[in-house]
């Protein structure tokens, strides 16, 4: 079953005129079935369509996004495909996945983890950036030449992580309250220890303003929204690092603080259109 | 206790420059505490706006609609405050009320029950139309005399027998695949059978379409839109009663059958927006 177009479907339910589909597939890159989310919108009838990542954040599935951001509403205007994976392997039943909220299942950080036991399933970011867009570039109407990637608060670190890196291959990227700097946060330390082990020369792969320092940035400027009522603002996700290694670097960034507005996804379906807007800007 | 206006926050969180929050009472019509969900508009901020309750459907709470339906963008352009209740009481213990999901807790129906021991507690018609109200009216910047109401299956059922009872407090209706007929499909006829004995005839009180047949609507086209592909379309909704009792009395119906969709809030959020620009109309 190493197929990359092998998947089940779980549900499809027709949304503002596309269908929202939940799939599940068994997983090279982490040795388990991952669920994964897509929105196809009314205009793939007639054409592949652009095709739009979006990686949440600690404690989500592929579900949260599809039930509480709103965005297929814009998606199926803009003719736009939405993909939502999940936020980590579940059930490789490793000591410990489960005991923490922030590391484990449903905390994946989007790496490829070196450490045992870690680095024989938490894979997620081969598993996003190759395996993942290889199965959904081969079973559904979308153009894998354009593709932009975005996120929330660890999903935002994912996104611009891997946007970073790979450069050619998503067009934009964007965040809500992204962890812009796990070597510089407490969330972020944690998980890179635990998958990286203690040589933080490693982990300036997944860091956003260590990757922006080391290789830079030419595409469209990157979106970044930021509550300003975030609980975990100053402690955890830290824009200003970003702001700082953007202006380093002549990296285009904007950088919006919205006032009054929390880490949640009432903070997310507020500015989703924004976002959707500003990637078919670029797809 | 018994003070209409006390009642304690759970949560509040901006939301389209508005403030979504929610809430919990001491409810002397349903003898213990109820939630419920308030979206205040940022125009409230200038004077009093609009009151539009949305009532859910089985197994839900107040949590549902406030969350997928992505309603508060509308409102917030329209200027509407969005009223989400809960479905039934809760936590009360009476024996069997959480056995099923089409009775009991998460199905209050809207009545007020007239049978031991639903009676003591399940007035959840009461509650929608009385307390409820009276508490929202005292605490939030709402204009009392222009409300509309609409609801989802259960709760759609629930916004139309409590609209066409109450014509001059409700300047509007709508429905989301609503249960047109409780005396008529299984659903209905379970949970009246238990709440209200087997005398039909005061079933009458708490079906659409009997209503309809004994008083009529004078207020403006009740607006419902029905998705094709609804698994409890044929056997619980029967939406043809609906359009057969209005004829019959004259009464204006805009029932539109959507092609595909289902009965989930992927359905209610693609039509949401019409909802509450049908409102935002007569209010």
């Amino acid at each position: 079953m190493t197929n990359a177009t092998v998947f089940e479907t779980i549900s499809t339910q027709k949304c503002f005129g596309g269908m929202q589909g939940v799939y599940r597939h068994e997983a090279n890159e982490t040795g388990c079935a991952m669920r994964f989310a897509v929105f196809i919108p009314p205009q793939a009838k007639i054409g592949k369509v652009p095709a739009l990542y979006y990686l949440a954040g600690l404690t989500c599935t592929e579900e949260n996004f599809t039930v509480k951001a709103g965005a297929q509403r814009v998606a199926a205007e803009l003719g736009i495909a939405l993909i939502a994976p999940d936020t980590s392997p579940r059930g490789l039943g490793y000591p410990s996945e489960s005991d923490a909220y922030d590391f484990g299942v449903g905390a994946g950080f989007y790496v490829d983890a070196t450490e045992d036991p870690w680095r024989n399933g938490y894979r997620m970011y081969s598993y996003i950036s190759e395996e993942l867009p290889a199965l959904i570039n081969a079973s559904f109407p979308v153009d894998a030449a354009r593709v932009g990637i975005f996120g929330h608060s660890m999903g935002g670190h994912g996104a611009l992580t891997i946007a970073l890196r790979n450069p050619r291959r998503y067009r934009s990227v964007s965040a809500f309250a992204p962890i812009v700097s796990p070597m510089r946060c407490p969330w972020g330390e944690k998980a890179l220890t635990f998958y990286l082990g203690g040589d933080r020369t490693a982990w300036r792969d997944y860091d956003a303003t260590a990757l922006i320092a080391d290789r830079g940035w030419n595409g469209p400027a990157i979106l970044v929204d930021q509550g300003t009522a975030d609980p975990f603002l100053e402690r955890e996700l830290k824009p200003e690092l970003l702001r700082e290694a953007c202006s380093a670097k002549g990296v285009a960034l904007e950088l919006r603080m919205q006032d009054g507005y929390d880490h949640s996804y009432f903070f997310i379906s507020t500015f989703v259109e924004d976002h959707l807007r500003h990637h078919a800007q670029h797809l």
